[in-house]
């Protein structure tokens, strides 16, 4: 094919686009925030993603644009829209995953279950929020926060501080984002994958097991599921892909609590990293299938190849020189271990790759997994 | 990893290449032919394999120099391997694969089992074998043939007059390879990957389905295989890989015959057509076995990750334009089919892409996976 997707943001989620791209005959773009990014093979222009004209431009050359990260302006999104620019997901659908606020209030509307929440603008309102919640609540910044950042559990109104004055001095004003402290059993997250012609394909819930508020691990399917539990669970990707219009890949992270409801935490509309197990395990991957969905082409089995499959994240610590001589010690050990490396420079807790093992076995799949990750610890 | 791969040659294997690579964070670079071929998105350079001055200086900033096909001229390797460049095939092997009399010569000395044959210099010569193996044989040109071209069934010694006028021409003389006409119930392939530290692994022996002197089919594992057929294969493929010290993949085609014999017909030493299935349907495809190989890093696990595999060609035809339309009808009917494109202009008989299924049932995998390619016939 000679479509062509440009992708704004140059990290792994756009590096991972380029091997189904590659495949597909999908000529794929990138405008990366800076040189020798991940994603710097498909890289056609380096420049700032809040800069309309810098991102027109790129976007001229393009059949659809789609993103490595939510975080482009919406200011820029409607450049790109009035200038009939194909935009997937669309700047409705992105700005309620980019405003935790506008999230919740949405999530209400389309009668979705979530944790209790509320819109608070001091410590007075929080404190209200916390005497009415057991006296600790998790205070969320509405943007930016990612990975953990902007997320605090407190225990009293006046430990947002900081953070109600760092608002007042937004011109934009507004409120911080206050939730009951979930008693979760587990976290789980439910991928979809929408196209704008409104076709809808759900790979199976997976258990996601976060460390330090970073995505440690991903099993896949998620273990001990009912039928039931998996079935509510697509259910309520596919009411908020549909609800909100996404297009492309929407992540649905869930709190499945200890009386076996699911209650939603956070969207991601992307590929996820509750997804890379799909680049091994499923017959189609989440990357592949975002490029699909974005081009509004037929989209393919999301189902499993084995069993099971188990996701490693390698987060940085060793330094460059090292990661080589690690990764040939993880692949003599672990044959079986698909080992995907990001391109960027290792530091401490930053994602550097991830490693995929699938089989019929999940103690040994997720043995082997965590066995061949584990070479590249400190 | 940091590693510098070289692939001389830009055509699809070059091509499928690319997916792994970034994967592995190996960093591809490709010596194309020309602009605009398949594996352009990787190409660093443009230029002529047979000048050394264009492949040395190709050759100088990468950490080994492997090949997309068998064509880079002696004299060129040597200057490679002369100023201390990694060359996997190194020449040696890969004379082997250019000249088919020298690969029978050396498949006899390592006792492989192979068709009769003999080197025959003119039609007196060509008669006396055609006397002796029951009036019909194979003729074939020794070097510059594949999918087909190159290769005769002949009845008469006179029947190859124009080759052999051919040959008194080249400066080199020589001479035609004849063979006998193998009665063979089917045919298969057998791959091995080997680093240049000697390690091997065998992939599951293939059933290869040839139509017009051109695969059209692969089905993995080959079906209604006993263990001693898979065994032996997998014995040839080992020790001729040892045998001529090949270093990356080994393509070794078999005769089956009709009495259960395995005769050896031709060699590949680079990924192969047989083994495209490997993409989908195997723990480590073999374009990234390859990689690994090459940079003599520990092998990746090939075994198939379901029972079944079938890869169908897709063969030029259709115009560019009507590609898009039937790859989205393709898509749209079977969502389990892999469509893997080689961003080649189409034209008749031109490989052009293939589709990969994978499962449990043969019968049905086999079907989705001719009928996804159907959608691409005229």
């Amino acid at each position: 094919m000679s479509l062509r997707v440009g992708v704004v943001g140059g990290g792994q989620l756009a590096r991972m686009m380029i091997a189904p791209a590659v495949e597909l005959g999908v000529e794929l773009r990138v405008l990366a925030e800076d040189v020798g990014m991940s994603a710097s093979l498909a890289a056609t222009a380096v420049g700032d993603y809040h800069d309309a004209d810098t991102v027109l431009a790129f976007a001229r050359d393009v059949d659809v644009i789609t993103f490595d990260h939510e975080h482009v302006p919406q200011d820029v999104l409607a450049v790109l829209v009035d200038a009939g620019v194909a935009v997937h997901p669309g700047p409705d659908a992105l700005r309620v995953a980019q405003d935790k606020l506008v999230m919740r209030a949405r999530l209400a509307e389309l009668g979705m279950p979530q944790p209790d929440w509320a819109a608070v603008t001091d410590a007075a309102e929080l404190q209200a929020f916390l005497d009415a919640h057991g006296g600790r609540a998790v205070v969320k910044t509405p943007r930016g926060g990612y990975d953990g950042k902007g997320v605090r559990v407190v225990s009293a109104g006046t430990e947002a501080d900081d953070w109600f004055a760092t608002l007042a001095e937004d011109a934009r004003g507004g409120a911080l984002l206050v939730e009951e402290l979930v008693d979760f059993a587990r976290e789980l997250a439910q991928q979809v994958a929408r196209r704008p012609s409104g076709a809808m394909r759900a790979y199976p819930v997976v258990e996601t097991v976060q460390r330090g508020g970073v995505c440690a691990e991903v099993i896949a399917p998620a273990p001990h599921s009912s039928e039931r539990l998996r079935a509510v669970a697509a259910e309520i990707g596919v009411a908020i892909a549909e609800g909100l219009e996404v297009t492309g890949m929407l992540a649905v992270e869930l709190f499945e609590t200890t009386d076996e409801r699911l209650l939603v935490n956070e969207l991601a509309m992307r590929p996820h990293n509750s997804g890379h197990w799909s680049q091994d395990g499923a017959v189609t991957s989440q990357f592949e299938q975002h490029l699909r969905a974005v081009l509004d082409l037929p989209l393919g089995d999301p189902d499993p190849v084995a069993e099971w499959a188990v996701m490693v994240n390698i987060l940085g610590g060793p330094a460059e020189e090292s990661l080589d001589a690690r990764f040939a010690a993880a692949m003599s050990e672990h044959p079986q271990a698909k080992v995907h490396t990001y391109g960027k420079a290792p530091r401490p807790g930053r994602k550097v790759g991830h490693v995929n093992v699938s089989g019929d076995d999940l103690d040994d799949v997720a043995y082997q997994a965590r066995a061949a990750a584990s070479f590249f610890l400190d």
